[in-house]
C-alpha cells in the first residue's frame, strides 16, 4: 500500500464515526479537517467531494456492521439458529462497530428524498443484507430445516424491519429494552412458524438410530 | 389570531416539508427563505433559532400524522379492530401528511445523538403515539377484548418498530410491499396471541342469545 493509500484509509476511518453521528449534511468540512488532522486541500486531494468521502465513510461502516452481524455463523449448524446467532449479534453486538447506530437505518433515512449517491449505496446495502437473509433461508429450506412455505424475501424484511424499527426506538429512548423484545418476538416466530417440523423429526430418529 | 400569529403558522406550515425531507441540518436558510417567501430577518422576527423553528415544523408534521394514524379509530368497537385500523391508516395514509415520510423516524434518526431539543420533542412523540396504543391495549384487556396476558408497553414497542422499520425499507426500496408485509404479520399476531378468545366465545354467546 502507498503512502497515499494510506492516508485515504485513515481518512475514511476517522470520517466515518462522523458521518454515522451527525450524518452527511451535519458533518462540516471543519469536522473533518479536525477528525482527520488533515487541512481541506489535504482531504480533498485524496477525495473528488464531501460526497464521494461520505459514500466511502458508509460502505466503510457498513463492513463493520455486516461483520459484526455474521460472526460466527459459520460455526453454527442449524439454518434457524444460524439466522437467530445474526438476531443476537445485532442486538448484543457494541464492539467493533463504528459509533452512531446502524449506517444503513442512519442512511436510509437521511438520503431517501435526499443524495442519490448515499441513497445508491444504502440501497445496495439493504440487498446485501437481505441477500445474506434470504440464502440462510432458502439453504434452509433445502435441508428441511426450515418449514417449505417460508417465503424467503419476506423473512429477512421482517427480520430487518423488525429489528431496525426496534434501534430506532432503542436509540430515542436510550433504553435496550425494545431491541431485546424485538428477539425474544423474532425468535418465537422462527420457532413457531419458521423451523420445520419435519426435520425436527427426522433429525431425532437419525439420533435414535 | 392577530396578522403576527397567522404569518407565524404560515411559516411553521411552509417549513415543515422542508425539515422533514432534508433533515434538520439539509435545510439551509435559503431553503426557508424560499419556501416561505421571507426574508432571513421575516423569518427570524418569529423564531428565536432555526432550532426553535425546526421542533414546532416537527410538532405540526407530528400532529399531523397522528390525527391520520388515529382517523376513524372512534367508530370501530373492538379494540384489536381498533389497533388493525391504526396499522392500517399508517401504511395506507399518504394524503393529509407532511411530504417526507414518518416525522418521528426522521428525527428521531438524526436526533439521536445530535440536537437535544429534537431528541427530546421525538421522544415525547414517540411516547404520546406509544402511549395510545398501550391505552388501546389496557381498555381492550378490561373489556376482555384481548388476552390479560398481553403486556402493553411491548406490543405497542412490536407495532411502531415493525411498522417504522418496515417503512424504512419501503422508503429506499420505493417498493410498498415492505410496509403490505409487516401489516399482513401484525395483523396475525394480533388474531393469534393478542384477541382473547374467551371474548370471542361469550360474543357468540350473546350474538346466540
Amino acid at each position: 500500500m502507498t503512502k497515499g493509500e494510506r492516508t485515504r484509509r485513515e481518512i475514511v476511518r476517522n470520517a466515518a464515526p462522523l458521518f454515522n453521528t451527525k450524518g452527511y449534511e451535519g458533518t462540516s468540512l471543519s469536522d473533518l479537517m479536525a477528525a482527520t488532522g488533515l487541512q481541506k486541500g489535504g482531504i480533498y486531494r485524496h477525495f473528488a467531494s464531501k460526497e464521494e468521502l461520505a459514500a466511502e465513510a458508509f460502505d466503510y461502516a457498513w463492513g463493520k456492521a455486516v461483520t459484526g452481524r455474521l460472526d460466527g455463523l459459520a460455526e453454527v449448524p442449524n439454518s434457524v439458529d444460524r439466522i437467530k446467532k445474526m438476531i443476537a449479534n445485532f442486538v448484543e453486538r457494541r464492539t467493533g462497530l463504528v459509533a452512531g447506530g446502524c449506517p444503513l437505518l442512519n442512511t436510509a433515512i437521511e438520503a431517501d428524498d435526499g443524495n442519490a449517491l448515499l441513497r445508491s449505496r444504502a440501497k445496495k446495502a439493504l440487498q446485501t443484507w437481505s441477500g445474506r437473509i434470504t440464502g440462510l433461508v432458502k439453504e434452509g429450506k433445502k435441508r428441511r430445516e426450515i418449514d417449505a412455505r417460508t417465503d424467503p424475501r419476506r423473512l429477512s424484511q421482517l427480520i430487518i424491519g423488525s429489528l431496525e424499527g426496534a434501534l430506532m426506538i432503542s436509540r430515542i429512548d436510550a433504553n435496550d429494552g425494545p431491541l431485546e423484545d424485538a428477539r425474544a418476538f423474532l425468535y418465537e416466530y422462527l420457532e413457531q412458524k419458521v423451523r420445520s417440523s419435519k426435520r425436527d423429526a427426522s433429525r431425532k430418529r437419525k439420533e435414535v438410530s
